[in-house]
């Protein structure tokens, strides 16, 4: 037999006989692993143990310590439920049951459930991972597995499509139950220490909506009870902060019917905040010589064509017919940004030259996946696109790589990075890729970033530096992107005239600091759980007099003193403590409070919405605080706690 | 005979037999004012003078002072042109010829014409004109007008359309020539002073793409050589200030077919300035309690149904369908404002609710009908809704005009006011419409605003004021409204809780400052011939280094003074007499010289764009001038001209 080799995380190459499984090299490296192994992943790609190697491939050894390691458990967790719900109702049939980045589903039908038959149901999986059964990888001819699904016509459309050719396939059998799957699985259900099933939503079979609907029951399952209460509290937390209630009670933003779904309507609160942002990246933008324009939201679909987006695209666009000719609404900015460059005659002296829209953009999601503002129609990106010269990569991506920097840290969020190197399609010479290549990674070591190198998972145009980010919650992120691109400049035939009087192309940069607005703004409404920080809050402070004759110095204060900021005075008669109480539920900041005391020496009592206060503060010192906090961007309120 | 009121300008009545004509009127009000009537304005249509009036009407006597006068003129010379264009091409087919704001023209066919058949088309005109021939108004048969028209498909179909029904149709006949006509026209061809072909355009039947292509000859006339004289030289000079023109030269936008018709892309340069504009008005609105919203450009037509749009706009609207249901491109804003207003509860203590934003908003005007910004597809309009209690009206109207003046005077617009009031068909009470147009008029009186009002003119759903502004060249352009409405509130059912505690409807305001951004812009442009004010132009200051050794100095002056500002040095190598011209070409407002001297002495060599100079200048004290004169939006750099 011939050899294969095998590249390991680390680098390192191993020479094995093809055909040797997941398993086989495990043990090759040391028997300790060989034992330890639940699974491989095989070029980027999740396999059982047992998997034959025919070919040279990039493997990562899976073990209980592993991060894939809670994918393939909760894998397993999926057949437990689905055996459970079969010991029940024997008359269910299953669909699809894979991993999530939260836990699992099952798609299901021919069996009528609620959330109420959740305890049921997980008392028999208790009872199934108590059994500890080996959970077992079985192969069958394919003709048989058609048989054993006669009545299955979701199995059998599997076998028929993904299983088109194949002469077997592999089963997992645990307890006598068995489920076609590709796996991989742990080794005996006693492996899965704790489960929780979570909800009931309907789903297509496929996610096509021409199709049958299905019940989707989502779980979850952790290596231990302690896991899943820290999941379950952090789950609790995250759907008190839900963008979606809080946009409601903070009169943030809606989706009203009548206007049509993904299509949201910012109101006062939720524009001032995203106004506030926008400024935020303006200004950082102007400090970098960016040139700001402006783009229609419709256009010719020729423009498409030109780009390559049609091919691709065409399906999420948004297309009408105008005088027989087609038109779509934009899906991204940088056609239109590359027509503006195209309308120019450059010379390298010009170069770069960057262009920064805030660019709202139309793509069709299926209506089932719109949700709040996290998955939507219409969305705006802080779009930016550079024209520059091959030699100036390191020069300008340097300076994004700060700007993103500075945006995330404003926000207090953690941020890992990862350089996206060459795939094994991709357009534009060696020479242009190395160069590039070589300029991201200086970038990177000179800021003296951690970072990955996930090799061939660039785009074909280009390679590229992402962001991911983690909120409050422990929640990980996309985040921004620096994407390099050597084919739209082809493609729109982009040039400049040299040092050489020659013509020569610019290499184009795509890049965004927050990317949608979106989606930034609803991840800040839950990682601050409303909170925003002071600069970005809708109302900064809040003045409550004691009774309506303190209502006149409070107006005082407002126009005299706090003309700057955003400033309201609840002149409602309620009592103290049920202003305080109000001023809370709507997250301001700062609440001055002012009775006859404070009006006659001309004070204020200052209360944060973390319920610290301090007493007789003259206006001013709150005034002077209050245009620092905003200006520096403070992620909290602090001037009670504060140095002054 | 029964008698009719005929109601005069200054609101005297006039009781006379009905079947009177306008001339008889202006008989019996004096035999001086009969005989100088050219025609009339019957309840706001212009009317030959023997038309006879039936029944109670506002009416304007037409005579060679009156304003309409230049249109009736003009509609002679359109008859004066097809004359002598049949004289010379009798087979020439006739289709329309009305008169228009600037002259005339006539839409012919069968007939092939170049400008170069202009100067003996004119020369045949102006025989017709000295030959002083008779104007007459002659009544035929509809059946033997159609007869005459045998061959001419177009009036054919105006007799069969238009004119369906009536027994008898009016000719003009002049010299033997006659055209089917309404009038009215002046008495004899010899009043006609001065006539001028402009430009030849093609243009459909109708305005429909549909039908055939006509051949539109625009023409004008005025009653004297001298009054033509002026008009040419100032189309000469809007020619020269075409913002197509001027749009291309100073890189301020631009519409590649690529993208597609009236989609204007706008350029930095002309970002910049629309940057400032929307700053500008947003500053006004902010000092003003206006909350910032922000609604997508697409929304579901139900929302239009609800509105009443989409029955009287839906041609004009972008269509398309998503999952079978019909969204569109929102023509307006208010029924998204509408939308907003009502996810909320309000009580009056609440009101007025005031929402601005820059809406994007998109109309399918005719392709023919685009031209450069003047006439789009997508325009952003500086859109502000108001929601009141009606006792309100007054208040928040005169707050809206003190904007709108300010907005004006700013750009040094001269502008007239308009109070359009209640239209026979209305909605709304009859106490609604009184208190609402005497809170207009009190805002008017007490504006001291020299105000016309337009009795009827108002819009079926409530009163409202009309800007018109003129611009440098002395055009008339309509300008900003405040439109009062009672319908919509209605058709959104919205509503507020009085202090009664009842349930009320608020009045709503649609107002703008500057209208349609892309059409004000456009105006700007020619209206200043490109010479924004500083505070808006996209460079405001450009530094001339005499030679390369003084750029270092340059960029000190730039980084350590001038920071704040949008300033560029130039740094190609150059004469100064080169770089001064091209900054003037440019319409930079200030140039700052700086040579060996100006850097020993650490100061500058003023020159603005006007070729006014000053030496020896020291940097902050232009610094603090250039601070001022943006702050303060002078239209001109007055700082070589100013008093420091």
């Amino acid at each position: 037999m011939s050899e294969i080799v095998v590249t390991l995380p680390d680098g390192s190459e191993l020479e094995v006989e093809a055909g040797a499984s997941v398993e086989d090299v495990a043990y090759e490296i040391g028997p300790g692993l060989g034992e330890d192994t639940v699974a491989g992943v095989v070029d980027g790609e999740l396999t059982d143990r047992v998997e034959p190697l025919y070919e040279d491939c990039e493997l990562v050894i899976v073990t209980e310590g592993s991060e894939e390691y809670l994918q393939v458990l909760r894998h397993s967790a999926a057949h437990v439920f689905a055996q459970a719900l079969q010991r029940r109702h024997p008359e269910a049939k299953l669909a699809i049951g894979p991993p999530t980045d939260d836990g699992f589903y099952y798609d299901v039908t021919g069996v009528d459930l609620s959330e109420d038959d959740f305890e049921e149901l997980e008392a028999e999986m208790r009872e199934i991972i108590a059994a500890d059964y080996d959970i077992e990888r079985v192969e069958r001819d394919r003709e048989e597995a058609l048989e054993i699904y006669a009545d299955n016509e979701y199995k059998r459309e599997i076998l028929e499509t993904e299983a088109e050719g194949e002469e077997t396939v592999s089963f997992y059998v645990q307890d006598g139950w068995q489920d076609l799957c590709r796996g991989p699985h742990v080794e005996s259900t006693g492996e899965i220490g704790a489960v929780k099933l979570l909800s009931i939503a309907a789903a297509y079979w496929r996610g096509d909506e021409e199709n049958d609907t299905l019940t989707r029951v989502y779980g979850t399952a952790f290596e231990s009870e302690s896991d899943l209460e820290t999941f379950l509290q952090r789950r609790e937390e995250a759907k008190k902060r839900d963008h979606r209630k809080l946009g409601t009670e903070l009169d943030l933003f809606s989706i009203p019917d009548v206007t049509g779904p993904g299509l949201p309507l910012y109101h006062p609160n939720g524009k001032t905040v995203l106004r506030e942002l926008e400024a935020f990246v303006d200004g950082l933008n102007d400090d970098q010589g960016y040139e700001f324009v402006e783009t229609p939201h419709l256009f010719r679909t020729e423009l498409w064509k030109q780009s390559g987006h049609y091919e691709n695209y065409v399906d999420d666009m948004f297309l009408l017919d105008v005088n027989d000719e087609e038109y779509g609404l934009k899906p991204m900015n940088c056609p239109g940004h590359a027509t503006i460059f195209n309308q120019g005659n450059w010379s390298y002296r010009d170069l770069p030259i960057r262009y920064a829209e805030n660019g709202k953009v139309y793509r069709k999601e299926q209506r089932g996946e719109l949700s709040g503002l996290s998955r939507v129609w219409a969305f705006t990106i802080d779009d930016g696109h550079l024209f520059i010269k091959p030699d100036s990569i390191e020069r300008e991506v340097n300076v994004i790589m700060e700007q993103i920097e500075e945006v995330l840290e404003t926000f207090d969020l953690e941020y890992e990075v990862a350089l996206a190197t060459r795939p094994e399609k991709s357009v534009g010479s060696d020479e242009i890729w190395e160069t590039a290549e070589s300029q991201l990674r200086d970038v990177l070591e000179a800021r003296g970033l951690d970072y990955d190198v996930e090799p061939g998972d660039g785009a074909f145009y280009g390679p590229k530096i992402d962001f991911a980010f983690e909120d409050a919650l422990g929640r990980s992120w996309d985040g921004p992107t620096v994407q390099l691109d050597f084919n739209m400049p082809e493609r729109f035939d982009l040039s400049y005239t040299g040092e050489d009087n020659e013509e020569h192309q610019p290499v184009m940069i795509h890049r965004a600091l927050y990317g949608s607005y979106e989606r930034f703004f609803m991840v800040l409404v839950e990682h601050f759980d409303g909170n925003f920080p002071t600069w970005l809050a809708p109302e900064q402070v809040r003045i409550l007099p004691v009774s309506d004759d303190n209502i006149g110095y409070a107006k005082q204060l407002k126009n005299r003193y706090l003309d700057d900021f955003r400033v309201e005075i609840e002149d409602r008669s309620w009592t103290v403590g049920k202003k305080i109480q109000t001023a809370h539920d709507d997250r301001v900041p700062y609440m001055l409070v002012v009775g006859d005391d404070e009006q006659e020496a001309g004070t204020v009592s200052v209360r944060d919405r973390f319920e610290n206060e301090r007493k007789d503060v003259d206006v001013g010192t709150f005034r002077n605080h209050l245009e620092n906090e905003i200006g520096e961007k403070h992620t909290e309120p602090d001037f009670v706690d504060g140095s002054e």
